[in-house]
């Protein structure tokens, strides 16, 4: 299964043009977007990028797509990586990608931002289990849905992506020191309360657990950053697949 | 309609507590998360936002909102209001809310970050139609998607929302150049490659043909900052119907 939905690389492949009848085409030939192929325009996004951005390891690649869906060029600096070394995270989300591991989001809307190309991985979001948990205990709908689904096992070897919620993610280090086992984890949830410190909290935990980790640091983040570095992760698997890449080199 | 899912600000909301066998309540609570109400967190984000960013206008409360939206204080200062003034875009996407004219987004990612609560607008998305269009033409499957819904007349009168691709906003940009009139444009696609200048496109175009428009200055946005402007403009329409406030005064 994967999702039917646009992603945000799909969408911002950008350039085009509508030929229909000439007067569309001229209109985007103006400004600029004159290729027959949006993936050109791609290509072009992601070479710039790489003027900015180191390209010689795995973390690189992340670090590039940081940028990529930030749109900053600083978030370069903010990305960390829990392992062995930082390419171990990107190793294993490969890895985890190339045996058909779930991906299991936090919300929807990081689910709707994950590739549905590349990748036979199962794709499934934690939000909408739980509202039993969450009502007897006043915690939130998403920290709830995540306990809940843990108790499924559904963590376990699972690319477990937190965008958005800071209180998911401190469920998730919590499942973790349970004893749970993501493949890998992915979290970069956003905001002014908590965010930070669920991430600090998620990467001490994943470290003590040896459990790979890709994180940020800092108030920003956000759902489209968790789906452009679970959809790196997916590239680099395709990369593997077709001999680009070596995980065991 | 609605959507059926979570929202950013839902699950930003933040806080709560595991009470059901104690444990787990005290890593809650070790962790700062002590209270029995996840909206007592939201309101504590909202006052960090508050104590950044001025509170006085309507344009305001959706600086803040794009503050809250992206972790970043300096965002207060990229938001730009296409209008008679600043608040008049703001105005415009409240009444349209209260009207339960339709939120049409770009991509399924912003769809699934629009609330699903204080609304009874229809919720929908132009990917996935256009696609022979797209074939035919070489234009991104966003852009494609985006003309062949305005040949509907689904963006007349609607709140169009652009969170992540700048060959929709390109798109979109044509359509009101060619006549429709949505009642209010919010527009943040993100990236390296046409994304500041499809907004700067899209302002020029609602300027000149009396389209109010929430748009941003420079490189970043994306899918989270357009479904909380979004967002904040049901929000202001909830404060309306309370009387809290007055879209004449």
């Amino acid at each position: 299964m994967t999702t039917e939905s646009a992603n945000p690389e799909d969408s911002r492949d950008g350039g085009g043009e509508a030929a229909e009848d000439g007067t569309e085409f001229e209109d985007y030939a103006d400004l600029g977007a004159t290729t027959e192929n949006a993936m050109d325009i791609a290509e072009t996004s992601m070479d710039r990028v790489r003027e900015l951005v180191l390209d010689e390891t795995l973390a690189d690649r992340m670090r590039q797509k940081a940028v990529h869906a930030t749109g900053d060029p600083e978030f370069q600096h903010l990305v960390r990586f829990t392992g062995t070394d930082d390419a171990e995270p990107v190793r294993a989300g490969a890895r985890a990608v190339l045996d058909e591991a779930p991906i299991v989001t936090d919300i929807t809307m990081v689910k709707a931002g994950i590739t549905g190309r590349g990748h036979d991985c199962p794709v499934r979001k934690a939000i909408g289990n739980g509202a039993d948990l969450a009502a007897e205990t006043g915690m939130t709908r998403t920290a709830a849905s995540v306990l809940e689904i843990d108790r499924e096992g559904v963590y376990d070897d699972s690319i477990a992506v937190v965008g958005n919620a800071p209180t998911a993610a401190l469920a998730l280090a919590d499942c973790i020191e349970d004893g749970t086992r993501p493949a890998v984890v992915v979290a970069t949830p956003v905001g002014f309360v908590k965010a930070a410190e669920s991430r600090k909290r998620l990467r001490d935990v994943a470290a003590d657990h040896g459990v790979p980790a890709i994180t940020n640091v800092g108030r920003r983040g956000g759902s489209g950053l968790a789906a452009g570095l679970t959809n790196e992760l997916v590239h680099v698997a395709s990369d593997v697949r077709e001999g680009a890449v070596d995980l065991d080199g």
